[in-house]
């Protein structure tokens, strides 16, 4: 029976303003790679891990678990999206050989229980690079998806604005949105990132919001005529000029706020008046609520992806060890596109 | 032709900070009681006024010209809703003696121009006090009626919160929800209010705000398993702590957020991450978008009244004179129900 050592990233400590590296560590331990008999657990080794905004909040102590993520646990790796293989399976769902997307261990080799086992995609297309299931085609994808067309109902024409348009998921939805028609601004945090928001994306415009000193002035600028659906990721001082700029019955899918994940409190939002005054929404949403959609993103990304139509950027840390940066850089914005960690590539 | 006084109230100029009712003046000009040849306007005898909160925001010098409610006019009488008189019509929609609700002139005799005069509502059953159709069967009403049913989809059994609960909407939201099975609790500014919605309007519970030092704590006293709907009025303090207790999918309607309209800077929001926690919408109305639902809105809502299983609570200011300090107090929290002047009862 093979026994293995099993590189594992934990957190040292829970962390509150701003993560740094020396806040995670690798480790190591040993595994044996057999599941003990009648176990109905996955025993899968991992090969690419998902570094993704939200993961900020379970580095901290949360007090409401009710939130979507508990708090990582200190005393073993931390968890989070990735693509996997299936070395033996206790889920008759799965075989040996099976390529996976879902909730694993920031580790080499990951024993992922029955009732999680559940939550796993089978990878059916490998006709693309794997490591996309950790971002266009997985969470980061679906998110994209159902904040855009789900949450907004876009129409062509239509005046979109994404923040953190770069990322992940605001790459992909920039692209979206291209695709029906809208008029598509992104901003984010580099020249870098600017430029391929408007040369590899195909956004309209874009620009860097740690130039502009006066973002509602910058929003009216690129915006004159105002905003229809933004996409928004940063909340803080961008949803503040944003709901400056609103059109009638404009909407905002609520993804994410990074911009305030290191704060000791969030900053405060002033002008939600403009909602009432623009007839306009504000929605939230977690995307695990509507996972019963992907068959349908699928068949409408893929032959996307294949016939170039979208495309898509990684920013890709080679092994483990990266992780810490990695993980930490995501925080910092210093990733340009999809933040992954490579654990192995087979 | 008769040649009448005209008592009129008018804004002696724009208003930042707390409005006095100095800032608002009678003063009496003449008006002959008849139209002229083939005009299309229509001549009427203003019998009750309607204060609103939306109307403080006309009382500032708005920059902004795409609100829904411009700044008054400082040369004529403020307007607003009202219940008036058809004394001559040039609209072959109303003839002499009508009874009609909708936006007139805070003065004796109103002429509407044309094109005003296409979104008065004629006034068919007079079995009610004509007073309400300034209230629960007007404007205010149909605001309960379309933040509640339309933008909230309640469900029997729901856990539903509504701020300045014993204003002109308020009380009627609440009355709404307990009729449909809900548990509702409201909150006002004074014991005498919230009297009124545990003892006249059936509340579940209700609080007085300005004796509770920690908002967050207060609602979670009285909503231990959270909010599913927010019938939000006030804004502020009061919309952060409720996005703290805010329940799965919840929905916050917004109607208005009158603790703000008299600040220089509105208060900032800072749990606006709770929205994505909880999958839960927030969305901004104007009634006047929904005007097309007031038939159906009648056919609720009259039979309720007349059965007395929807009682409504006015706070009646007699004479033109008494207008400033009435439109005044309504900023300041000092009416207890909805707030109307009497210009003449016939």
């Amino acid at each position: 029976m093979a026994e293995v050592s099993n590189k594992q990233l934990l957190l040292r400590d829970y962390v509150s303003g701003f993560p740094k590296e020396s806040d995670l560590y690798v480790t190591s331990s040993t595994l044996k790679l057999k599941l003990p008999q009648g176990s109905e657990e996955v025993l899968v080794k991992n090969l690419y891990l998902s570094c993704d905004p939200y993961m900020r909040n379970r580095m901290k102590k949360l007090l409401n678990p009710a939130s979507y993520a508990d708090s990582f646990n200190l005393h073993s790796p931390i968890s989070g999206y990735g693509v996997a293989k299936v070395i033996e399976s206790g889920d008759p769902k799965f075989k040996e050989g099976d390529l996976v997307w879902g909730i694993t261990g920031w580790e080499q080799y990951s024993i992922i229980n029955a009732t999680q086992a559940q939550t796993l995609f089978k990878i059916h297309d490998t006709d693309v690079p794997l490591s996309y299931y950790t971002g266009i085609l997985g969470m980061p994808g679906m998110t994209a998806y159902v904040g855009f067309y789900e949450l907004c109902s876009p129409k062509k024409g239509e005046y979109v604005f994404i923040s953190a348009a770069s990322g992940a998921v605001g790459q992909l939805v920039g692209q979206f949105a291209k695709l029906l028609g809208c008029y598509v601004v992104g901003s984010a945090g580099s020249k870098e990132k600017v430029d391929l928001l408007k040369t590899k994306f195909g956004f309209d415009e874009a620009f860097n919001y740690k130039e502009e000193p006066d973002l509602d002035a910058a929003l009216k600028r690129y915006f004159p005529e105002g905003i229809d659906i933004y996409f928004e990721n940063v909340g803080g001082k961008m949803l503040d000029a944003v709901l400056l700029n609103l059109r009638l019955h404009a909407r905002i899918a609520g993804c994410g706020m990074i911009s305030q994940y290191n704060l000791e409190r969030p900053e405060g939002v002033h002008n939600l008046m403009h909602l009432i005054l623009k007839q306009a929404r504000l929605e939230g949403f977690v995307v695990t609520s509507y996972y019963h959609l992907y068959p349908k993103f699928l068949e409408l990304v893929l032959p996307s992806i294949k016939q170039g139509k979208i495309v898509y950027v990684e920013d890709v840390a080679e092994g483990l060890e990266s992780g810490p940066a990695a993980l930490v850089g995501l925080f910092a914005g210093r990733n340009v596109g999809k933040q992954l960690v490579v654990v192995s590539r087979e």
